[in-house]
C-alpha cells in the first residue's frame, strides 16, 4: 500500500531465513482483514510503500536451524501475530504482548498478503493442521481454518475474555466479519441470548445463523433502548464491542448491565473516553479486551473446524486471486464484500 | 455540612419510621469516610445544609410492620448504601445498584453521623452482629466491625473485583484507609507480592502491618519504574487504585502486566481518561471496580472479625464525641488521623 485507496500488487525477490528461528512460508490462501481499511482510509502517500496482510495458511517449505517443532510440508496456521510462546506473557495467554513478538507489515517483516512468506519466531508461532492435504481440502474448511489466523479467534476473544457462558445476555455491536465471529464464539461459550446490533440485513442474516437470537439495527439512543427493553431493563451481561469507534463504546456503556462486561476487540480509533462515575465506575462495569492473542485459542478451534462443530469461514462471501486484491479492498471498503479471501 | 469547611453539630427531631420496611437504629459508633472530604473542599454554601455520614454499627430501636428478619435490640452494622437484597441486580451482588435502594445523605434519607437514623430497607440492608453485646464489647472489636459499613469492605471488593488469588503480584495505588484495607483483603485472597505506593510513613508502615511485602514512596514516571523494578519489568497483575485522581490512574496503566486488571475504588474525580491502544488496549488490560456492593461481602466478613482473623479496626487512629466531628474532619483534612471514629 502506498496511500490512502493505493493498493499495488508487484513481484518482490521471495523471502529468505534471516533468524535460525524463521521459517519461510508457501501462502495457500490469505485475507484482507477489517483493520486493514484504516490505512486504505487514511494512509499517507508514501515512496516506500508498506507490505499488507497478517493472516494466512499456507505449507512449510523451509525452516532455520534452531526450528524443531516443523518440518517442510507442514500445513500450517500463521497467528496474525508472531510471538515465543514460552515466555511469561505468552504463557498468561497473551501473546500479542510477547516481548520477542511481533505484528506483520513492516519493511522488516514483510506483509502475508503474498506467496510467499517469513514467519519469525516460527516455533512460537505456526500451528501445524494435522491430517490435512490443503491441495484436496474442500474450499469450506480452508476458509474456516483461514479465520483462525485472526477474525474467528479475535471475536472468541471478546467473549472469552466478556466472560461469557451459559445463562449470560450478550449484545455484539458490529455486523463486520469480527462481530459474527463474536456471536458464533458467544453461541460456543453458552451464551442464553444474543442480540446483534447491526444494520446490514445480509451480514446480521448471517449472524443469525451463528446464533443471534435478535437484530438491533438502531443505533445511538434508539439502540440502547431497544436493547434495554430486550433484556427486561436490566442491560446486557456482556457487550462485545467489534467496532473501534466511539459511538460504539458510548453504545456498550449505555447497555452494559451492572457488574456487567464491555470487551472491546474493534482496535479504538481514540485514546480518551468516559470512564468515570457516569458511564462505567458507578455501575461497576468492568472493560477489558485487546489485540487478540489468537494463538492461545488455536489448538482446540482447528479442532472444532475439522470436527465440523463451527463454520466460521462463512464469514468470506468473495474470492480474488492475488492480483485481484486491490478489488478485493475496495469491494470491502464499499461493503460489496464483507471478507476477502485471497486464493494463491 | 453547610459548605466546604463548615460541618455543624445540630439537635434535630429524631428519626421516626415513613415505610413499613424502614427500621430506627441507635447508632453506637460512626465515622468520617475519606469520601467526605470531597465536599468538605468543594461544597457550596447552602442555607439548608446536608445531612453527613453513611457508616454506623447500632442497636435496632424500632421496626416497620413489614420488617421480618430483625427485632428490637439487634447489633447491626449498615452497608453505607441501602437495597432490598432481593432484586437481580443484588442477587448478581451488586447491590450498590439496587433500584430500591440508595444512598445516605440525603434530605429524605439522612445522614449516619447522628445518634439515630432511619434505615429504609432495612430487611435487605442491616445485618445482625450475632452474640455480641456493644455495651461491653471490646472497643477493637467495635472499630474492625464498623468498618465493614464500608472502608475495608471497599479495599475488599478492590481486591474481589481485581481476582486477587494465590500467586498474583498486587499493587494498591493510595495509602488512605481504604488503600490499607485493599492491602489487607489481598493478603486475605493469597496475594503473593503486595507493593503499597503512599508516602505516609505512619500509614504504610500500618500497611505492612496489613501485609504490604514493599512500600513505594515515589509517584508518577519514578514510581512506575520502581513498580516494573521490583516485578522483574513485568509489572503488577492487578493493581488496586484506591485514590480517584487521574495521576493515580495513570499510575495504574503503566505498571499494569499485559494481561492484567487495574481495579478502582477511589471515586473517580474525572469522567474522560485514557483507555485506548496506548494504555489499556494495547496490552489487554482489564479496568474494573465501583462503589462497593458491601452487602455482598458481609456475613463472611463478620465472621472473620468475631474470630479474630483480620483486625481492619486498625485504620481508626482517632476517636471523638459528637461534638468533635467537626474536629474529625478537620484533622482528617490535614492529614492528622488516618480515619476518625465517632462514639456516641
Amino acid at each position: 500500500m502506498y496511500g490512502a485507496g493505493d493498493v499495488r500488487v508487484e513481484t518482490v525477490a521471495d523471502p529468505t531465513i534471516q533468524q535460525p528461528t524463521d521459517a519461510i512460508v508457501r501462502v495457500v490462501r490469505a485475507c484482507v482483514c477489517g483493520s486493514d481499511l484504516h490505512p486504505f482510509h487514511s494512509m499517507e502517500q508514501s515512496d516506500l510503500g508498506r507490505p499488507m496482510g497478517h493472516e494466512l495458511i499456507g505449507v512449510v517449505e523451509e525452516i532455520g536451524a534452531a526450528v524443531g517443532s516443523l518440518k517442510k510440508g507442514d500445513f500450517v496456521v500463521a497467528p496474525f501475530a508472531f510471538s515465543d510462546n514460552t515466555c511469561a506473557f505468552c504463557r498468561d495467554g497473551f501473546q500479542t504482548s510477547c516481548p520477542h513478538g511481533g505484528f506483520y507489515g513492516s519493511r522488516e517483516v514483510g506483509g502475508l498478503q503474498a506467496e510467499f512468506a517469513r514467519i519469525p519466531q516460527a516455533d512460537g508461532s505456526l500451528v501445524v493442521v494435522p491430517d490435512v492435504d490443503p491441495g484436496a481440502a474442500d474450499e469450506k474448511l480452508l476458509a474456516s481454518l483461514l479465520t483462525l489466523s485472526d477474525v474467528y479467534l479475535t471475536g472468541y476473544h471478546a467473549a472469552h475474555m466478556g466472560r461469557v457462558g451459559p445463562g449470560k445476555v450478550v449484545t455484539v455491536i458490529g455486523d463486520g466479519a469480527v462481530g459474527l465471529s463474536a456471536v458464533l464464539a458467544a453461541r460456543q461459550l453458552g451464551a442464553e441470548q444474543i442480540i446483534l446490533m447491526g444494520r446490514h440485513r445480509s451480514r446480521t442474516d448471517l449472524g443469525v445463523e451463528f446464533g443471534a437470537t435478535e437484530v438491533v439495527a438502531e443505533r445511538g439512543e434508539e439502540g440502547i433502548s431497544r436493547v434495554m427493553d430486550l433484556t427486561r431493563g436490566e442491560g446486557s451481561h456482556v457487550v462485545l464491542e467489534a467496532v473501534g469507534h466511539m459511538p460504539a463504546y458510548e453504545q456498550a456503556y449505555g447497555i452494559v448491565r451492572p457488574g456487567g462486561i464491555i470487551s472491546r476487540v474493534g482496535v479504538p480509533q481514540y485514546e480518551e473516553a468516559p470512564i468515570g462515575f457516569g458511564s462505567l465506575f458507578g455501575k461497576n462495569a468492568t472493560l477489558t479486551g485487546g489485540p487478540a492473542p489468537v494463538r492461545a485459542y488455536m489448538e482446540p478451534a482447528i479442532r472444532q473446524v475439522l470436527t465440523g462443530e463451527i463454520d466460521p469461514g462463512r464469514v468470506f462471501d468473495r474470492v480474488v486471486g492475488i492480483d485481484e486484491v486491490p478489488a478485493g479492498y475496495a469491494a470491502m471498503d464499499a461493503r460489496e464484500a464483507l471478507n476477502v479471501m485471497v486464493k494463491m
